[in-house]
Order: structure tokens, then C-alpha cells, then sequence
């Protein structure tokens, strides 16, 4: 075959803050899947898009191409409206655990696929394999049918879609060209169109515990995803909202199905279930009910018996109990006042150093393994009291965790500024 | 063995304007060489680099740790003072030819560690490959041998110098990040200082034809050079030369071998040998001949005698014919006037195209493949005269080069500004 184009040229072309055209965009990513372009010449390609950035439309170029690597779904079979949501990952952020049942609640089919956790920020996956049984591989047949029956379905991306992605995502975690916003956004969206879609809710953070920590790059993503949305087709829109502090009380895998399933049954932390009710709101409101009384389904079980009727369709049991961690360490307040700080992401370290999460991907995380809070900024501690309790298959993790935490929290007196970085919801991006 | 840096750290670094520590550069390389660093992880390296630059503290680092990466000749045993020279490569460049032996000529030893020509710019070792029966392979013995008898030898470099570098530089040429300050002069000046020379004259090119085309990055580049060398204990100095126009009349191999001939006996173009006798003069003032009279010795035929003596010490004769193309092709003035442009670039793009260059490493060059000029910018031309004679030996090869000069020459009027860009030599750089 004669290539049209000679990847060292686009190279170059990029790295001297060229365009690339839609034709060139199309040939690199077709030929970087079939290996005629070699993964040091992409390396290089995406440290120049990293420094060099893209226009609107060479993003838009590049999630097209990467979504005709591989193939298309199609939810044009179910009755029902499907809406998505992706959240570009946080330190405890379990919101589609009780989000998806929720929506589904009210007739709207639900299909999540999500990934699992590397680095600091956990994996709804992982999270959901802490129950007995549940399994994240369903067929397609299967995914229709659990839409069809139950409304919501959470399971792994078969990798026939986005091949293109898979293979440059894996890439660029080895090469430091993770935190590109024309790569973050080509990334997530060609998989949301190509899983098929009609609508999609993202929820983009910024502060200490997120890819982007600045707010102003973090806007950027989302605008440039609901740009890329719509233009595909897909009613999207964007919430931005704040990573500082960890989400609720729970970080890691079994506490974090614990603290979901406290807000499917009307309870919980008040910030997971504001983050949770504002997203539902954005979903039905996007599959056309914009007068859905999300509270009224956390309250009234509705949300819960969607959430067992979900797990048990994949195998696992709702009323299982989940795993305990082995050793537990519990870290109480030296002193008495206003605990004013709480940051994000060396509590999403730590937990990740406990076990939660994983270094490499073929490694396992360890279900129980994770972070119990017992108070948040803003609240009174007196001394000696609980502050977070850590829990741990293996006692040796305790060190390293605890190392990663110092000077990552802050008892202060009345009236000294409370650290968050602002409100949970910072902003709403997209029509 | 443990790992003491994560390179995703490294690149990271980098690629956020930081500087990488000594000891973070000697580890790079070290697991580069030995395979632990992947390409693709290099490779985003060097576009970090190429895009973010280095500090000269980073770049001695990055110099000495290729050079460790290998072994380090030695010519202590001579009782000739060693001097060498390079050139950053241009179109019609085959000074090394009639230098090595002229320099020679004054008892100094010039080991001069020649490469292949790769893209526009032609190769010694090629053209010195035209002469039958040369072979450009030399044990280290026998080129100490040859140093002792005859004083020069231009041979190609053996794998055991700088192998970090030989890798990087493979690496850089298929990624886009060839033209690279930091990147080049670590690449040149790790394989000089492992070489062992004890002085070393560099030319550095600036112009269309030049790897670096602006004269202010040629002389950063020089500068970073020079310092470099200094550093390491080889006296050095550079001179700053004009590539906006191919030197001499000869671009391809024979061709060039023949006009290198006509320079040491005594004749030959201007410009050719305005650059010889200056580089010469600077390799001897670095070996301690200030007052050698260069000119001298091309017109007596010393340098002659040497030239022979080297070929022959090589296997060559240097009274065989040399080889004559298949086919030629003869481009004429269409109007008579005075040549006022002539650009470098073009005409070497011309020459690789007639078969002279090679596009893959591993192919063949055409020896009697080529370039003759017969007119210079300045010179007076009359309609039909012959401008230029292209040689190949596939006819098919004529159209696509003579492609590659539309608009690579014009042909003006009296008082037309002459079109070079300046001076031959427009700066020396060092002590």
C-alpha cells in the first residue's frame, strides 16, 4: 500500500505549531492502528499535541477517527431514551453507583460502561466487584436486555470500540501526555459516541484531586467535549465541579458501595447526594424530563430497587455482605477546634497506597482496602477523637499511607477560613 | 535491579519546562542503552526537549553520559598532536576531502570519523567510496598505523563509541526531532570527545541548505559546542559558514571527489577553497602551527602527496577513473543576464533525487549520480549556454529532480541584487 502522507512530516508539522488537516488526522490514526506508524513516532506526535495543543476542529478530526477504528453500538432497539454520564475521576467519587439506578428509576435506560481506576483516582468496576458475584463483563445481547429490563447497566467497554483509543490512551500513560486536553477529550467522547448514546452528562473536575487541577483548563475540557457531543449528535452537557476535597466519607472500593447504597436508601453525605441529585437532574433533563423528582426517588426506594435489580441481573448479591479489611488504623485529632482542610488528593494516595488502587494494570486491588472519614472541613473535632480510620489487608501499608498524609489536613480554630476551593458545583457548560 | 527514577516522572519534568539533575540524565541514558526506557518513552523525551530546550549544565550532562555509555579511543601513543573537524553537512560539502590531507601535510594527525549521508545532505564516506577499491572500514590498529605514516584517515566511526547516541539519533530521525540544539550538539560532541581528538575545528552551517537554517540558532548551536568541548578538555573553535548556496561547483559523490582533486592540486572553485584553507588554518592554530602556510602547500603538491598516500593507505587508487553516469542532462539559460540566485536546498533535494543521497539507511547511493554547475550567483550568462548537467543513471530519475529546482535558480539583470545571503564565513566562535 502507498501511504499518502510520511508521519515524519506530521510530526514536524505539529511540533512547529502547524495543523494537522482532517485528511492527515484520519490516515495517522488508521495508520497508527494498523502499526504502519510505530508507537515512538505517536509518543512523539502526542508530546507535540501535548505542548502544541489542537484547534477545535483537528479534536474533532481526532475523535472521529479514533470512533471509526473500531465499531459503532447501537441502542436504536430499546424503547426506552439512553442517557450516559462520565466523570473525568475524582478521589471517592462513587456517583455512578447510586446515579445510575436513580435514572433508570424513571424509565430511561442507563448504559454505563466504565473502566477501572489507575493512579490515585478509583474505578467503578473495582468498586463494584467488592460485591459478591457481580461480574463487569456482559455480552451486548445481554447489556439490551438488562436496559430493556432493569434500565441501568454498568459494565467494561468491549475493546471493539475505539481500538484506536485504547491503543494511544495505553501510550500515553507511559510517556507523560496523560493531562491534554485535546487528547483527555478525543479519548473520552469517541468512546461516549461510539457506545451510542443519545445523550450524555459530564461531570469535569478541577481542584487538587483532579487530571486538570485549574479550573480554567478543566472549563476548557468540558467545553470541548460538549462541542464534540453535539456536533456528533449527542445531547450533552457539562457540570464542573470541585475536586479539592474528597467526595463524601468513603474512599476505596466496599466502603464506597456502602456509602452509595446509604444514598439509595434516602441517607448519606450530604455532598455525595447533592452531586448525585444535581447530575440525575441533568440526565432526565436531557432525556426529556425536566420535572423528574429525583429526591422524591432516593426517598421512596424506587432508586434502591433498581440498584438490586441491577446487580443481581449481573450476578451479584445486593444483600451479600462485603468484604472487611483485616487490619483497620485509626488516626484521631491532636488537638480540639474546626477541622479547616481535607485535601483530595493525598487522602486519593493514600488510599491508593493501602491497596484501593493499582500501580500497574494487570495489578489487583484489594476490596476492602480504603479510607473511612469521620469528619469534614468545616465540622468540630475535639481532641482525641476519630479523625479517619484506615483499613488494610496488609499492616506494612500503613506507614507509606500515613507518610502520604501528612500535611494533608488541618485543625484550625473558629473562624479561620475553611479550605474547599469553593462550592461542589461550580458551573454548567452546554445548552 | 531497583529503579531509582520513574521515567513518566522524567518526561513529565520536562515536559513542564523543568530541568533534569545529573544524576537523572546518566539514568536516562544508562536504561535507554540498556532497553529499560522504551523508545516510545525517548522518544516523547526528545520532543520535550526539542520543544522545552535544555540548560548548557544539561546538556555537558547528557554529552558525558552518552559518552559513558561506550568506550573512548585513545591517541595517546602518537607522537602527533591529533586534530579533527566536523561539519554540520550542507549540499556540495566535501571539504573533509581536500582538508583531512592538507592538514595532514604539517604533520599533524587528523583521525577523521566520518559518517553516511542521510536526506539532502551527502556523505564523506560515500563519496570517498567512488575511488576504487577505498573501504571506509579501519581497525582502530591499523588507523593509528596510518595516522603514524601518512597523518590522516577518514573512516566510518565504530559502534562501540557513544551507542546511547547511535540509538537516540535512529530514534530522532524517524520522530521529528533531528533539528534540536541540545539534541545535536550532545549527538556531535559525544561521539568527538569519545573519539579522543585533542583539538577540534567545527563547521556549522547556517542557510536554506543547513540543518539549522537560521544563522542565530547556528551560532547557539556553536557556542553550546565549543563549550562543550572546552569542558571536556579538546581545544575547540567553530566557524559560522554561509549554506544559502551548494559549495562549489560538484554536488553528488564523484563529482565531489573529482573538484576536491582540483583544490589540492592547486585549483578548483573559489569558495571551496576559501573554506579549506580557513578551516585548515584553524585546525593548525589549535595544533599549535599558527604561522603555517596553508596555500603553500596545496600549490607545491604536499597536500597531493598525502591525499594519494591516504587513499592508497585505504585500499584505494587514486589514479583509477572515477565512475561516469549512464545518462546526463543538460538545463540551459533561457535568457542571458547574470545568475543572482541559487538555492542550496533544491539543488541538494535535486542531487538525492538523481540518486547521489539515500532516502532509507540501509540503501545504496548511485556514485556518478549528481550535479555539475557551471555557473555561480554573480556570474554573466547568455541565453543557451549550460547552466547546470545533471547525472543519474536511470533516466526516469530526470524529471522529479529537475521538479525539485523549479525556481531554485534566476537568472537576472545587471544591477539585480546577487542572492547568497553574505559572506562564505560570517563568524568564528572559541579561544
Amino acid at each position: 500500500m502507498i501511504e499518502p502522507f510520511d508521519v515524519v512530516d506530521l510530526i514536524r508539522g505539529k511540533r512547529d505549531r502547524g495543523t494537522l488537516s482532517t485528511e492527515q488526522i484520519r490516515w495517522l490514526v488508521d495508520a497508527y492502528t494498523r502499526g504502519y506508524v510505530a508507537d515512538e513516532q505517536m509518543a512523539a506526535m502526542a508530546m507535540a499535541i501535548f505542548l502544541n495543543g489542537m484547534e477545535r476542529r483537528e479534536i474533532r478530526d481526532l475523535t472521529l477517527a479514533m470512533i471509526d477504528s473500531g465499531e459503532r453500538m447501537s441502542f436504536d432497539g430499546l424503547t426506552k431514551r439512553t442517557t450516559d454520564k462520565h466523570s473525568t475521576g475524582g478521589v471517592g467519587d462513587k456517583i455512578t453507583l447510586p446515579l445510575a439506578p436513580l435514572v433508570a428509576s424513571f424509565g430511561v435506560a442507563v448504559p454505563q460502561l466504565s473502566g477501572r481506576g489507575l493512579g490515585h483516582t478509583g474505578g467503578t468496576l473495582d468498586k463494584l466487584e467488592s460485591i459478591q458475584g457481580w461480574r463487569a463483563s456482559v455480552s451486548t445481547e445481554r447489556m439490551t436486555e438488562i436496559l430493556d429490563e432493569v434500565g441501568a447497566v454498568v459494565c467494561a467497554a468491549g475493546s471493539g470500540l475505539a481500538p484506536a483509543d485504547g491503543k494511544l490512551y495505553a501510550l500515553r500513560d507511559i510517556t507523560g501526555t496523560v493531562e491534554s486536553i485535546p487528547l483527555i477529550a478525543s479519548s473520552i467522547m469517541s468512546k461516549k459516541i461510539a457506545e451510542g448514546t443519545s445523550a450524555l452528562v459530564l461531570d469535569v473536575k478541577f481542584g487538587s484531586g483532579a487530571f486538570l487541577t485549574d479550573i480554567a483548563q478543566s472549563r476548557e475540557l468540558a467545553e470541548t467535549m460538549v462541542a464534540l457531543g453535539e456536533d456528533a449528535g449527542v445531547a450533552t452537557s457539562a457540570l464542573l465541579t470541585n475536586m479539592n476535597v474528597p467526595l463524601g466519607l468513603a474512599i476505596g472500593n466496599a466502603n464506597e458501595v456502602r456509602e452509595s447504597v446509604e444514598v439509595l436508601a434516602g441517607g448519606g453525605p450530604a455532598d455525595v447526594v447533592e452531586l448525585t441529585v444535581a447530575l440525575a437532574r441533568e440526565m432526565l433533563r436531557l432525556a426529556g424530563q425536566p420535572d423528574a423528582d429525583v429526591e422524591a426517588a432516593l426517598r421512596d426506594g424506587r432508586a434502591m430497587d433498581t440498584w438490586r435489580a441491577m446487580i443481581s441481573a449481573q450476578g451479584g448479591d445486593p444483600d451479600a455482605a462485603l468484604p472487611a479489611a483485616r487490619e483497620t488504623h485509626v488516626v484521631t485529632a491532636t488537638t480540639s477546634g474546626v477541622l479547616v482542610e481535607q485535601q483530595a488528593l493525598p487522602f486519593g494516595i493514600a488510599a491508593w497506597r493501602l491497596g484501593a488502587g493499582r500501580a500497574r494494570k494487570q495489578d489487583p486491588v484489594q476490596h476492602a482496602a480504603g479510607i473511612d472519614l469521620h469528619a469534614k472541613p468545616g465540622d468540630t473535632v475535639t481532641e482525641g477523637q476519630p479523625l479517619f480510620t484506615l483499613s488494610a489487608d496488609e499492616p506494612e501499608r500503613f506507614s507509606r499511607a500515613i507518610e502520604a498524609l501528612d500535611g494533608a489536613y488541618r485543625i484550625g480554630t473558629d473562624g479561620d477560613e475553611i479550605v474547599t476551593g469553593g462550592p461542589l458545583i461550580a458551573d454548567r457548560i452546554g445548552s
